[in-house]
């Protein structure tokens, strides 16, 4: 089955092509990366709780497996910050921090979260990512962002802190306030200002130096290297380790390591609906940037084929001493950016990220938590965005509470509670909206063949004659909305002997609306009116011919609304 | 405020005009409804784990709330079957059944959910109802059909038997089966077969007898207290109750009792689910008889005040002694058919049935259980009808999914996990459809003006425009569908340079959906493709003008199909 393998091994795909100017072109790409990579990987294994070499590793196999099953030729995948932050949250309720069941814990997490992506990408369920909506996500990350920069406000003051919520860590911080060190406070404000700087503040620096092109690239994503390198030797010289600055301390020299998941029950099950959680929120913020990143180049993203791969990414990570990855935005747009063509890149970014693992690790014992923090906040920083809620006030009110419900909760109660509010509200929302279709009762704009709302325009009506537009398809939640509405007209008004419902906006009608429908007609047919339909679509009108209604049906169904209103004048 | 107390007491409405023939035809139903109500209120005191004395108490008070603020002129309000073995169900988990705490936790559970009712009424939340479709409504009470004439069937044969569910039940009368009391069968065979003959054959046997009219009419509804008066006589004069038969026994002769629910916090927190089930599918079951009846005579019903009428005669049961109660199918029409006018025939109902609890309980002391559960068995097996599987088969898989999952789940593990899991299956299918809209990509059908799908019709197509008509509303679940489907089409096909979106069906755009549109557009203009809108309703139009998409938007919005079609070619 020569199309199923290439169904489901992209990388038959472009490797097919794959020639030398790709190859230069990835190389550049992976080197930039790289670069950059590496103290990001270190910072997001301390957010999420986890020991630095992690990070590492969970950016290298899962690049690989990611490279030969996902659709995107530009998607860099690793630890990113959400996914960290949840992955904390997750585990912090479970066991604790620092203890060998923890990263263990983390690498069952990476099995049920790769496991669930696996299997939503082979049995095409990637719909069930739909139902987180815009809104909900941009509040999400928002609050997210808010959470994780407030989680890093320990190791920037040297203090302990504790939480999962911004109550928790806030009293966390006043608690231990007094303990601040102030030479960790030193590094953390000047290495904060100093990334910063970098983001903002680098290249136009470099452009009035007259450096460009791919150089001033290299060098503005070598920045926080800079800082990394600066900091390590101020605390190696000025042995600040001594004086409490926390250090990254010993790191294993070593090619990511086998490992293996604990498959207990009991943690499998307290670990599900997180894992799935955190599979749905990376599978959407990857999917957004592959997608955004293909549309450049005219590409084609297949968001089941990117579920396999982020499933199998997150496979290699729980096999290999990693943690749950998934899609970085910048990252990926960073490797975009650089030129990458094909998924070659990423396996090239783990190969330099191997020979980091083995060959630099040592090099950081003395590089301090606080940079580490600094990097993570000002990477999430860019992230916090409270114009949703602008935005989402001015559109609709239903999505505005949505998006409220999402940021007051995440930071009140977590992540998990957070994003779960945010989906369920919306969903309810929605349904309540769609319980409460709008339903016009029109007339004929004279002159014309168009019939429009009584209440908007001046138009003809017949008074035994009542015509209703229904502006939603007809389902159960709505079915019996409909009903209500229509006894009210008719029995208010005792002279209707016709009611017409224009149907043009109805796309499905179900059972329960089609069961509604036969109470209408023949409750209508005890008070003598009759029921007619008019400009029934294809589909529908296919259904209600199998289900016999229109045998039953005491009026008649029009082509137009404009041909029933002649035929009961 | 007068015209509130027009709305909250309808009595006000049909009392102003009440006169005597009014009142004459109201106590001849009230009469009718009396008799056939006096064994069936103790038998679903039964069904409920009660004394047989809570049945009648249970129809006098809440019968009297409902006729004051019911809407329904012919409801006849006490306990049904189907609600008698939720509260069974609810109840048998918390306390036993038999204790003075069992009775006492039926009160609770009518409190709370003449509570929830009420409160839905005053708020407005009735369409909450709406969200249980009719196919999972028509299997949940079939399940509950057989539910309740299998726990019957230990009366029947004069065993022990236990259990919530079909598996259970089954198997508590395997186990006991070789216990059978065989004066009690004969007596419950024989009570059964007599019933069903009063149900299907008396009518055509008095009119053979040349019996017809009124007189008619109440022997036929009479014919079941023959029944009761035969089997008691028989247990009397042949000292059967020494002999095994179980008896209803002594009950106490007095008006309905003024009671006190239990409001511990922990019964009320364990009874609130249940309480809230038991509202919603009474109210279901109470308005749907309603409004048949009410369209009959062209007669108004508000849902709203329905359950406010329903909240108060909870309420009205919780402390009389009751247990939870809702408008009865059964009872109803034969208070319509009787020729009730008002609801003051209920009030008369109330005063036949306290006069029956003051003065005739000590006549059914050796009345059998067996004939109890014989006119349970018959009323509720007129319930059980299997055809909702043929038919929602017939008609869509989704429907028939949620009425398998509904019956299957309401025999093997009870009402309340059975209609919740059919509730929801029927939201996540919706749900599901709707995240997946069908879109067609159209054609023009030459020599008109009409564009139709290229897949069914002969159609004329331009190679660099690609016309797509969306057959659904655009909201979160949706809108990334929409977004894959365009970017597929387009990659597809490197000649595309426009892609004009049929809007006649968009009903509603919410905002994940208008950032959606936003992504589509800026992507495809990356991709040097153009975006254009056509036939966009009015209020749709609004809602993008004021999000500003329109200035942002790379095409144009076309009034119709055709003069997008024409400026493009």
């Amino acid at each position: 089955m020569p199309s199923l393998f290439i169904r489901y091994l992209p990388i038959l795909t472009w490797g097919k092509t794959y020639n030398k100017s790709a190859l230069t072109n990835d190389m550049v790409a992976a080197l930039i990366v790289t670069i950059m990579l590496i103290p990001q990987s270190l910072a997001y294994a301390l957010l999420a709780g986890l020991p630095p070499e992690a990070g590492l590793y969970a950016s290298i196999a899962p690049i690989l497996f990611y490279a030969i099953f996902g659709t995107s030729r530009a998607l860099a995948v690793g630890p990113v910050a959400v996914v960290s932050l949840m992955t904390a949250a997750a585990l912090g309720k479970i066991v604790d921090q620092g203890t060998a069941g923890y990263a263990v814990a983390a690498l069952s997490l990476a099995f049920l979260s790769g496991s669930i992506l696996l299997a939503m990408g082979v049995f095409r369920l990637g719909f069930v990512a739909n139902f987180l909506s815009h809104p909900v996500i941009a509040g999400f990350i928002t609050a997210s962002g808010v959470l994780i920069a407030t989680s890093q406000l320990k190791h920037i003051l040297g203090i302990k802190g504790e939480g999962e919520n911004l109550i928790d860590m806030v009293h966390g911080l006043i608690t231990h306030i007094s303990e601040v060190n102030f030479i960790t406070l030193t590094i953390g404000v000047l290495a904060t200002a100093f990334l910063f700087w970098v983001r903002k503040g680098l290249k136009p620096f470099l452009r009035k130096m007259g450096v460009v092109g791919t150089l001033a690239d290299v060098l503005t994503k070598a920045g926080p290297v800079a800082g990394v390198v600066v900091t390590t030797l101020a605390v190696w010289l000025f042995g600040l380790a001594d004086k409490g600055v926390a250090i990254v301390g010993a790191v294993p020299q070593s090619l990511p390591p086998l490992t293996m998941p604990s498959f207990s029950p009991e943690l499998l099950k307290q670990l599900l609906l997180p894992a799935f959680l955190i599979s749905i929120i990376g599978f959407v913020e990857s999917i957004s940037v592959a997608q955004t990143l293909a549309a450049k180049k005219r590409q084609r993203i297949d968001p089941d084929q990117e579920l396999i791969g982020l499933g199998t990414a997150n496979l290699g990570a729980a096999f290999t001493g990693g943690f749950p990855v998934t899609g970085g935005f910048s990252r990926s747009v960073v490797n975009f950016d650089a030129g990458a063509e094909t998924p070659a890149a990423g396996a090239y970014t783990a190969v330099g990220l191997a020979i980091a693992a083995v060959a630099l690790t040592p090099l950081i014992y003395f590089l301090p938590k606080a940079t580490l923090a600094a990097t993570i906040i000002v990477a999430v920083l860019s992230l916090v965005d409270f114009s949703i809620l602008k935005r989402s006030w001015a559109y609709s009110k239903a999505d505005f509470a949505a998006v409220l419900a999402t940021i007051v909760l995440t930071l009140a109660m977590g992540v998990e509670i957070g994003v779960s509010a945010g989906v369920g509200l919306s969903i309810l929302l929605h349904l309540y909206k769609s319980s409460k279709p709008h339903i016009a009762e029109v007339g004929l704009v004279p002159g014309t063949e168009h019939f429009r709302n009584i209440l908007r325009h001046k138009v003809e009506t017949t008074p035994s004659v009542v015509n209703l537009r229904i502006d939603e398809s007809l389902y159960f939640a709505n079915a019996r909305f409909l009903e209500d509405r229509i006894y009210d007209r008719v029995a208010r008004d005792k002279g209707v002997r016709h009611v017409v419902l224009q149907c043009c906006a109805i796309n499905e009608i179900d059972l329960s609306a089609l069961e509604s429908l036969e109470t209408i007609n023949s409750r209508l047919s005890e008070m003598d009116v009759k029921l007619h339909l008019s400009e029934v679509k294809g589909p529908v009108m296919d259904v209600l011919k199998r289900a016999h209604f229109l045998s039953e049906l005491t009026g008649k169904v029009y082509l137009s609304q404009f041909e029933a209103a002649n035929a009961l004048r």
